[in-house]
């Protein structure tokens, strides 16, 4: 199947690499907002357009990943294209996404085209997971623990501080409140209780780095409901120890038959986020291509997905290989 | 939906309760091949028939779950009882799968009917969790531990050696080994490697312990393979502290993205196999019922079903509440 890439960023090179290791599939072009000729991509054999040409390449594309952030870009880049393509987005928007589902789906069914939103680890197969234990133990409660692992949303936020020339935020799960859902305790956690916040901040020379030590741990939403630690690094040491996207976390289920517990747990530790998160994108590309082979329509999340969709191999193989 | 167990075994009794715990399902009867009168069940509203009566009681059943051993039983069963229900097991002969597959296909789909094979937990949670991580990451390895919890087919063998009263085997994951794997080591890790073996046995007054030790320990297929101790116990002891049916285990997959390492892993620490065993074949009822209706026949796994199908709930409430 012929893939499209559309936005060059962190996920965009992170599909990149993960269409690259899928035999069946084949990087077509990275389409850009910017200009082409500025975009270096890893794939010889694609191109790089501007993402104007794809009004007329459905003949050229059978699934088009979207790579763009959820804020601005994909409330209105999925529907748009979803009248054209196949798309795939990895919208985290909690609260507007039923009015993304909605639009994806009436674009995507008069085009007679798939359209999966929300694909990722988180939503994606964290809540695929949620999904599944509370479908299975009723009586349940779900938490969800994310780190140790790089914010990049948190890393921005510190960097826009005045006297602040770079930044790194690690969010980082409470080990005591980890080890009690995982007794299966039940216990009510407070933001605070859940997790805590590394921050690793350069300061430019003469900055109040008091000043600015104050100004993240009182950040409203950030940083104010955490216990956060500050230290302060040089960029040499930044730049040596913290350029990864590391990140990971785990769903905790903690149900009940009557007086019997189970606790499941879906974990994850990835050296990198964004090429994790552009797997789980190229393997819900072929989902969409099948599914849309199929004569389906419409919007999609992966709770709508079966499992065996995602997988290059035939219904026979994958019972004779993972059952 | 209307539900109807076959065998009330441990698994059967699972069943029953996870049933009664989803206000979508009612228990109509539970079928033996005893004589009714000897079976007692823990719904009042209830029947208890004998299996023959399955032979005319279509209009009252909308899905039986078949709960029979995967030796002989399934094998008969499930096609059986496919050509006049929607039908769900949890098949577990690794070997027969792809006949058994093809038996309640063609069963099913000469029927209109779905058959659901081989659901639970491993085969099935844990299968689903092999082909999620092997579609995502397709450069990895997955290893799948066991433990620590009660073997019945081990406990059995244990139980026909001269002496034996009684017996309770534990499965149990070796410390390092699991944590080689989750340290994305990608470990060659043989039999004796990845589990050990404990038994605690009843011995006969007078019966000789040193002979039923080396039986133990030597026995092919069940126990020479791995280091295993044995405890003798009286039975007071096994009654007060081995009754329970605990069980769990890993699933560990170590992929990578070129140079990055991601390691998932999907884990169960259950008090009770049949029943978290039963809940998951309630949940699949719910699907079977669902696809059934929708006009959808033939034999499944959990591979084929989308997740959203377990869930009570409606598209638009899991996307509010578990994406």
């Amino acid at each position: 199947m012929k893939i499209g890439i559309l936005g060059y960023g962190n996920l965009g090179r992170g599909v990149e690499k993960a269409v690259n290791a899928n035999p069946d599939q084949e990087l077509v072009a990275v389409f850009t907002r910017r200009d082409p000729e500025g975009v270096k991509i890893n794939t010889p054999s694609a191109k790089v357009l501007n993402a104007s040409e794809l009004e007329k390449m459905q003949d050229e594309i059978d699934v088009l990943v979207i790579c763009g952030g959820s804020a601005t870009d994909l409330p209105e880049m999925t529907p748009k294209y979803a009248a054209k393509y196949n798309v795939i987005d990895s919208f985290d928007t909690h609260a507007r996404i039923p009015e993304h589902f909605a639009n994806v789906d009436a674009a995507a069914k008069a085009a007679g085209k798939i359209g999966v939103i929300s694909g990722g680890w988180d939503p994606g197969m964290f809540s695929v997971n949620r999904l599944y234990s509370h479908s299975i133990l009723p009586d349940g409660k779900d938490y969800t623990f994310w780190g140790r692992g790089v914010s990049q949303g948190h890393s921005d936020a510190i960097r826009r501080i005045e006297g602040v020339l770079d930044a790194r935020q690690y969010t980082v799960p409470v080990p005591a409140a980890l080890e009690s859902v995982r007794k299966g305790e039940n216990p009510e956690l407070t933001t605070r209780q859940k997790h805590t916040r590394e921050c690793f901040v350069v300061a430019a020379e003469g900055a109040d780095k008091a000043k600015i030590e104050q100004e993240i741990k009182t950040m409203p939403n950030y940083f104010a409901d955490y216990d956060t630690t500050v230290t302060f690094i040089s960029q040499e040491e930044l730049d040596k120890n913290h350029k990864g996207l590391p990140h990971g976390g785990s769903v905790i289920y903690s149900g009940r038959t009557g007086d019997k517990k189970h606790v499941i747990e879906y974990s994850l530790k990835l050296d990198s986020n964004p090429e994790f998160t552009g797997s789980v994108l190229a393997a819900l590309a072929r989902a969409a291509y099948r599914l849309n082979k199929e004569g389906q329509t419409g919007a999609r999340t992966m709770f709508d997905i079966a499992p065996a969709y995602l997988s290059p191999l035939s219904g026979d193989e994958i019972r004779a290989h993972f059952l």
